[in-house]
């Protein structure tokens, strides 16, 4: 695929940084950068931190956005309540990726849940989260977190069967280090992992620019688990096309009604406690999220057969 | 504010377009031109048209992404729909802007309408469109519609009282030619050419970008129209942060119910019929296009009190 801009730009503080990527070819974001605050290249990836005009401190993984402080409240709130508000009381939690800690902080507002694991292969990611983004490493704080650095793909392999009441994969596109979540075998890790009635979540790319590998995705989950699998959806405007998609499937078990949470988060006592107010979650937003677009619908024949 | 690359950069075909402006400050959109097909000063603005690399054919007005032929169904569709299947029966409509004729097209799926009237100020965007854009442009050839070339503020000043059930303002941002189009006197002439439980449909900016403009439209439309103001939004990726917002208000009378359809699409006989199929509007996102993120609501007092 043709690139129009090299993958990252970056120049002297107060310039733009460009992002375009093979993902989506074509177009490319601009955020002006008041500062550059890191820049170093992992094992894994290229690691940079900046401050912009206007989204706030700017987290950029192998020249992709992966959040911003102004924005990052609807991908970390929905990617998180999504699926824990869609189970009762959901109390053993798997986190894959969400190095950054924010889908930690979302998770912490359920106070029935006793013990949340994290595997993130990355550990700068962690270390710059803790340095400069306080407000998403705050999630580590939370004594029932268990953090694990390494590869998840092993780490599911090695879960006891039916662990998790709910596993929420919060990873980068699948270039580079996250290709193989998005292949078989690791779904079918995940459903044994899941306890009967369990639920995934999985980040699920653009419905405006990949229907194609929703497609492949949701095919692939249809055939592995056996509950329910739904399409969702939020605004994020620093990602590509402004939105990002949620996958979201439930084993063989009790129902899930993804669409209708049957542990609405305005009943949680103290979601909001001693933390900030969610900015962007709430049960509408919630079943919203469930309505498609009639193209999407369309193009992803998996979807047609959808009776919301 | 601050202008972070030039207002429009035009290169030399194969170059990259960057759309930047006082109204977005700090990010920039950049659509790679496959071919410029358009460039002219008309009275008003500068137009532009280029085909992309994956958007298609694209408007710009002065400097500003009007339309893509990959993401114009998610708007068209919406502005024209969210009022007009929230009534019973609608027949006689007005749209204000509209010169590519995208609105009209959408409009007259409705079989229940009989006389659309349509006021743009600017006669070379409809030629433009007519020349470029024929799947919008096909709205001017319905007979029903009757095209008014001036000013909608003169129009609306004309127009014999409780003559529309439906007036649907697609104008540019309230920069340039279309300033006086947030501004009270205009809202309230809306509101005298409207049939009593008559509804309005307006552009209202990025939730994400413009809470204090869509703050002070609320305040204003809450002022002038006495039934029912509801705030509700949909993705547009080549819109500045990936969103736009409509504003559905309607006048003293029979209680319009914006929220859930009355007038609902799937049962529009023909609605289809020799014509493009429905891309994005169905009643779900319809429904689901009312819901709002809890910073928007909090942003936003005037939004607080949603029972919804």
């Amino acid at each position: 695929m043709q690139s129009v801009t090299p993958l990252l730009f970056l120049g002297k503080s107060g310039e733009v940084v460009y992002f375009n990527n093979p993902m989506w070819p074509g177009e490319a974001h601009s955020i002006k950068v008041e500062k550059i605050l890191y820049k170093e290249k992992s094992e894994y990836q290229e690691v940079l931190v900046f401050e912009s005009l206007t989204y706030g401190k700017v987290l950029v993984l192998d020249g992709i956005v992966q959040l911003t402080e102004k924005d990052e409240c609807a991908y970390q709130e929905m990617i998180a309540h999504l699926p824990l508000c869609s189970i009762p009381s959901p109390k053993t939690v798997l986190v894959v990726g969400g190095g950054d800690g924010g889908v930690l902080r979302e998770i912490s507002r359920h106070s029935s849940v006793e013990h949340i694991d994290i595997c993130e292969i990355d550990k700068m990611v962690i270390d710059v989260s803790k340095k400069f983004f306080p407000d998403l490493a705050v999630g580590f704080e939370d004594p029932r977190v268990h953090l694990h650095v390494g590869d998840a793909i092993e780490f599911l392999r090695c879960a006891p069967e039916g662990k998790y009441d709910a596993v929420i994969v919060d990873s980068s596109d699948p270039v580079g280090p996250a290709q193989e979540l998005v292949e078989k075998p690791f779904f079918e890790t995940i459903a044994k992992a899941l306890r009967p009635g369990g639920v995934l979540c999985n980040m699920a790319e653009s419905m405006w620019l990949h229907t194609h590998l929703i497609q492949d995705m949701i095919s692939i989950c249809r055939e592995t688990f056996k509950g329910s699998v739904r399409y969702a959806w939020a605004s994020v405007p620093t990602y590509p096309s402004g939105v990002i998609g949620f996958l979201l499937c439930s084993t063989e078990g009790p129902h899930v009604d993804f669409v209708n949470p049957i542990n609405p988060i305005e009943k949680l006592e103290g979601a909001d406690k001693h933390r900030r107010k969610l900015r962007f979650y709430n049960s509408e937003m919630h079943s919203a999220a469930f309505a498609l677009p009639a193209f999407l619908k369309r193009e992803v024949s998996l979807l047609r057969d959808y009776s919301h």
